[in-house]
């Protein structure tokens, strides 16, 4: 029966048999220390000489645990037999065992299903793991729905700029860039509430450390609010739930990358300014005129949250209305939307949408869009959708962020960028 | 503030708001009765005459609560006040408030975001989003960890048939038939156990009750099997949990569609056959000589069982190397290897995976591949891999069969057919 790395100490004095990766060998002539990895941790393993094994090859090993102090974890395990399940080839294409500071972002890339081995990039995607479940955690708990649409559209929702095409037998459809047209349709069946855990594309050019072309959408969507503000304090509350879980289950992750969560208390400080008050604490923070908001500015902005309100989160709202979609429900020359900045980067955009008939085929018009060609959407609206609004966080940036990455590619597992599409 | 008609029994007596669209309208002259309908059910308001107002509107409405025998659930609210949040066109495409059943599968389909407005199709969404719960818990409780992998590859696992070509910048690249390979880099990677809920693409040109080209599949990989008997140990579990949670949580969806799920007891039992006992079962009791598991064969393998072992699945394994995929253990002329039948439908296939390069790159070439095509997949095999396997349960499918929809399209919000892409 295999007892996992982390719960060798409750087997002290026992025979066990351990199975796992060889992560590391240390051979002192007279004795033969080897780290032992496997999905819980790592276990010193001693033999008397060494034996003929390469660095990660995968075995089954018994053994008898002991108590050790200068083991690390203080035990370690005599033993007695090993057997070789997976041979490694001695080539290893980059070191698994060291520090992955020191692997440029190219390696890591480019050797990906080796670099995956070591224990500190693996984290991010344990992590991740645990995101993704308390972000549909806290929104079930809040009565939303998770929904599943469909990621082949027959048309861009605005208007077919950076859509990557796809031969769909004798026709041409498009990935899509947002499940939020399917998001408010579902609103508007009567679901009220829901969410979606999906993946979205850009076909940008940019190739930058905050874009990839493929990335996973934490999307949520609510019927039934008065205005932006309510899409604000809801975001708050799946916040502080995400980071209170982390505070509580990952602290292990974050210490191996020196970060930290906001607290409980810095996240019922989240200041909310306008879109014209951020470019004016900009000019005033910068000494130039800011006209929008570029990575400088988000950056700024947090530095501003940080030092005014403590906490490294600011929501900016009432952009004008040229800047955001065609559905975005306006409040005079402005609407009622908002961008979430993390750290200096912005992880959410969101809005109330336009849910009356008139005016959102008055206002496709004013974008130069076709509302024949969005006639599908529109029938949505023509049969009775409640006010309502939503938004979308990304999952790579905001694990980026959370941990402190200097890349957004570090925080997928398989990134997709103009240059990369393997492995 | 606002209550949900779920909860109005709570308030008898009280002024409350309620808010939702409206579902039914019954004028009698001196009275008249409205359903109002929101996410969590239906309530009846009366009004003393017909108030200004469509089906399918969506209105907010003040009023006391009060205790009427006659009405549904027995409660209704004496409406004081309604305002009409957004007025909906009288010409509805298709009836809401009727029974599904009298509606065409193309009628529920081409109206896909009216029709989901009927309760008991929404139904079968809401059951969904339950299932995605369900399976993503048990396998957490097992120790499972969440990944997301790429949905675009440079080539097909399986060779380059069935794939949906995407233009990506200057190349071409292609929708993901399976995560597969990325489950079983992970499993090497050191994570040992891991599942993802993700898109999956076939571009089969069939158009069938049981067929999506877009679907969601649940995948599941595990390492330190010892042969595919461990998988469908894993996979019994894993629908022990979510048949359970069903029949505790989601009995009132059932009942709308005189659905039941299979009990605890019969989950124990069942049957696990060889694809040559399979075909020695149905050649007796077809009366014909059986060579392949098609529909019909199927169809029977699954009444066999609930004859001779009272429940409704099966898991047929041992399937022949030359009826599986190049990945697949074998073990003699067979392969490690299982499909499991629902209700007379394959809702999952499985397998042991090779795990070793040197079996690998044989059996590539046996298919008639190239390994050098593969060269980033075997990478992950040359650097020792536990030995593993894993299998996939199609959600639609398995929607379909616990509700007994008559098509898979039915348990697919917005589904792709060939020649359905909208909406």
């Amino acid at each position: 029966m295999r007892v996992l790395c982390k719960d060798i100490a409750g087997s002290n004095g026992q025979e066990v048999e351990v199975k796992g990766w060889i992560h590391r060998i240390r051979d002192l002539g007279g004795v033969c220390f080897i780290m032992l990895r496997d999905r819980s941790g790592m276990v010193q393993l001693v033999f008397e000489s060494a034996p003929d094994v390469t660095l990660e090859s995968v075995v089954s090993v018994e053994g008898t645990v002991q108590e050790n102090k200068k083991a690390p974890d203080g035990y370690e395990i005599q033993v007695s037999t090993m057997k070789v399940l997976s041979r490694a080839a001695a080539d290893l294409p980059i070191q698994v065992n060291g520090d992955p500071d020191k692997l440029g972002i190219e390696a890591i890339l480019d050797n990906r299903v080796i670099s995956l081995r070591n224990p500190k990039i693996r984290s991010i995607f344990h992590l991740q793991s645990n995101i993704l479940a308390y972000f549909a955690e806290y929104l079930r708990s809040q009565d939303f729905t998770e929904i599943k649409s469909s990621k082949l559209i027959g048309s861009g929702s605005e208007g077919g700029t950076g859509l990557f095409e796809v031969e769909y037998f004798d026709r041409k459809v498009y990935l899509a860039q947002s499940p939020q047209l399917y998001k408010q349709t579902m609103v508007a069946s009567g679901m009220e509430r829901v969410f979606e855990i999906g993946a979205a594309y850009r076909a940008e050019k940019h190739d930058t450390p905050r874009h990839l072309n493929e990335y996973v959408s934490l999307d949520v969507e609510m019927g039934f609010i008065e205005s932006d503000q309510d899409l604000m304090d809801l975001e708050t509350g799946i916040l502080k739930h995400i980071f209170g879980r982390i505070a509580e289950y990952d602290g292990s992750i974050l210490e191996q990358w020196g970060a930290s969560v906001p607290s409980q208390e810095a996240l019922d400080h989240i200041p909310r300014i306008s879109h014209d008050e951020a470019k004016a604490i900009l000019s005033e923070r910068l000494g130039k005129r800011v006209f929008e908001l570029n990575p400088e500015g988000e950056r700024e902005l947090c530095e501003w949250a940080l030092e005014k309100h403590g906490v490294e989160l600011v929501f900016v709202n009432a952009f004008p209305r040229k800047k955001r979609p065609f559905y975005t429900y306006p409040d005079g020359m402005k609407t009622m939307s908002f961008d979430l900045l993390f750290r200096g980067l912005e992880i959410t955009s969101g809005s109330r949408r336009i849910n009356e008939y008139d005016m959102l085929v008055e206002n496709i018009k004013r974008f130069g869009l076709d509302p024949a060609g969005l006639a599908g959407y529109l029938e949505v609206f023509k049969y009775g959708a409640p006010p309502h609004g939503g938004f979308a966080i990304g999952l790579e940036r905001f694990t980026q962020k959370v941990l402190g990455l200097s890349s957004i590619k570090e925080a997928s597992l398989f990134p997709r960028d103009r240059k990369r599409v393997a492995p």
